[in-house]
């Protein structure tokens, strides 16, 4: 698909070539957008799943990429083979993340960066993380293929360690050297570090300074079911959510299950309950996307002819909103005291960790809306649940998301997927935004 | 304290002795109460309290004479030293159970059994089982210093490991020999019982055949605080609750915290806070002294940042009517598959298993109140919430239990607590019942 470089605009070529036209445009102008190839990137996706697939498995099946693992490095391997083929010199930093840059026609310009990561959790799906980095790939080759150069140099990125949020802070200055000495999947971070190609001797050279790229843009895959359950192709990200993580002790007293009545027991798990309920009824009574949720749970002693003496709970507040996670917050503080008062029983609610909201950009969301407009694309505005290295690079940058559907909202699970027509719709938004972006 | 065998009219000899004299007897005769030792019977609960005795610890600062152990065998040494002393010639069964006979005045009679237990669960208290078995003790030797012989004969019994409900159960036939392969303490019960003098190869042997004995009693701590609450000093029970317990599993289906927006979630740990409210709600709705527990909970994949696919939990019903439990039960499964629909999840209730419920013998319910009145005790009928070696017993003759006060109805723990004047009533109550059923 070779397309001669003429009056480009935005991403736009008249050309009489055979390529899909909207309505939109077809009625202003004789002009063709430039596209990735979407067979291409399917192939780059089938072709990465195969470091950490499961044995005797197939695409989808999922995959076991962990970080630092034999199949994360076979894995970034396999992606810098395709940066090459994409025209880029392949470029690991001391924090172990990929870089490719791309010359623009304005070397005055900042770049913008853009790119994602193709480490998995264990039993993971196909396309968190690979979606975003395959794209951000075949973004380069189409435009290389293309004979298209921006004005702005163009960089892309492939994070290290994302699901333990390892490369991207590192270089966004949000993380320091201890956790070198960390464990992840059996390994410490120096000497996956080192597996990787990183170097943890010069880890302070990973930085990234402030304000020395235009923005930030990543593609990923939902992970929830919004875009899925309406049918729409794209999601326009406002912001990944602020978290709010309590960590919550109920003391009651462990008693002879069969000896003790009713009215006597200070029962700890049934004080859990009420309160499990209440977190519940506190975030869904007012309007919103905020979510929060009881995910660990333990009892003391545990067995089943002993009334609960003691049960520790989490809970988890997210919203894009840190001024209503945590108002959230107070009132399931205010109710777990009336359960408390009413199970003869002591609740204990400690705030362990504050994550603070990462907003994107509206400029940037505007041009994904405009990007998704040329492929008559419906777009779909949706906070990230999330965490993603997007959220990183927003500390030092103007952010932007692109989301392409879940299917189901099924997500870090071999039954993870998302629909071809859908990854190409998602990869073609990104360089249209790209685009937009180098015009200004 | 000697006394001569004059008039003994169930117990009561009319004597010139400084014993204290109930108002109401005084009134019509001129008669005295034989009575325990309560020196004795402290001195030997103190004693006793040695073998397992926590480091540093003192009395009564509990126990962990666990069935096996050595602390076990230094016990029972000590308990057939005190039988001893008490004029028994001690026995032990192949099932472990110690017994001591004291010979009656009518050979043809049936004997009158009577014991309890000096096992412990690990950190347990110094009452449960120990009161019991020192009061047997002190009983049969209460008896031999006042040359006082009954018509029945009578043997009193240590059952071994009651903790885990092995002695009693080999003995009534209700357990056969695979729990000879089963573990204990770190212990197969095989190595066990040999350990503590039985002998597995003969298990049979342990056998009381049905109906050849005219009764059993047992003095026991209630392990509740019913009787303390209401400052009652002896409690007659009842009988043995039946006890349902079922198995529950919740399948919802896991995923991201962040990105599961509340409505799309089936949250299996939300189902089950439902579940265990309902319980609570069901039990305590009608009447009666039936209780219920989840008193085991496990959650997967249990990650503060995941919402709960799986929840796996018990349920406890116990009551002295195996219909009301079993009614209950139904209630529950009713308001589950409500709690499943409201929820989008799959919730599947399993009984695993029923104890029926031990009557005790109404006819020897009223010689314990009938004792205890001699001595002005107020009593209580309630029933047994612990499963206790009386209900094996009730299967072989007619069965009755007399509980003392436990202090804030603390047990299986260092503090549980019984007053000394509440041991020795109860002996005392033991006494008076055996010298009352012995009249029959």
């Amino acid at each position: 698909m070779q397309v001669k470089r003429r009056e480009l605009l935005g991403g736009m070529v008249s050309a009489g070539a055979a390529f899909a036209m909207p309505a939109l445009l077809a009625a202003q102008e004789m002009r063709v957008l430039i596209r990735v190839d979407a067979g291409r990137l399917r192939r780059r996706l089938e072709g990465l799943s195969v470091y950490g697939r499961p044995e005797g498995g197939t695409f989808p099946d999922g995959v076991s990429r962990v970080a630092y693992s034999d199949a994360d490095v076979a894995g970034r391997k396999y992606a810098m083979d395709a940066m090459r083929e994409a025209g880029l010199q392949p470029r690991i930093d001391p924090a172990g993340n990929i870089f490719g840059a791309r010359a623009g026609t304005d070397a005055s310009l900042q770049r913008i960066l853009f790119g994602s990561h193709i480490d998995s959790v264990p039993n993971g799906g196909n396309f968190d993380g690979d979606v975003g980095s395959m794209s951000a790939i075949e973004v380069m080759q189409t435009l290389e293929v293309n004979h298209v150069t921006t004005r702005h140099p163009l960089e892309m990125a492939i994070w290290s360690a994302e699901e333990h949020l390892v490369g991207s802070p590192l270089a966004a200055g949000g993380m320091d050297e201890s956790v070198l000495k960390r464990v992840f999947n059996g390994i410490r971070v120096e000497d996956g570090l080192r597996k990787i190609g990183g170097d943890p001797a010069q880890l302070a050279e990973a930085r990234i300074p402030p304000h020395s790229f235009r923005c930030y843009l990543e593609l990923h895959i939902e992970q929830g079911g919004t875009l899925d359950k309406a049918k729409i192709p794209i999601g326009v990200v406002e912001g990944i959510v602020s978290i709010d993580e309590y960590e919550v002790e109920i003391h009651g007293f462990a008693n002879h299950a069969g000896t003790t009545p009713m009215p006597e027991r200070h029962n700890a798990l049934l004080a859990a309950a009420k309160l499990i309920e209440a977190v519940q009824e506190v975030v869904t009574r007012e309007p919103g996307r905020q979510v929060g949720t009881v995910g660990q749970l333990q009892v003391f002693p545990n067995a089943p002819n002993v009334v609960p003496g003691l049960v520790k709970h989490s809970i988890e507040l997210r919203d894009l909103s840190a001024e209503k996670i945590a108002r959230l917050g107070d009132e399931i503080q205010r109710r777990a005291q009336e359960i408390a008062q009413h199970t003869g029983t002591e609740i204990q609610i400690k705030k362990v960790d504050h994550d603070p909201p990462a907003m994107a950009d509206p400029e940037i969301q505007k041009k994904i809306e405009e990007a998704a407009a040329r492929f008559d694309l419906k777009t779909m505005h949706l906070p990230s649940g999330a965490g993603l290295d997007a959220q990183w690079m927003a500390r030092l940058a103007p952010m932007g998301m692109i989301f392409v559907p879940s299917i189901g909202g099924i997500s870090h699970s071999p039954k993870e997927l998302t629909n071809w027509q859908d990854c190409a719709n998602g990869a073609n938004v990104l360089l249209h935004t790209i685009l937009l972006l180098d015009q200004q």
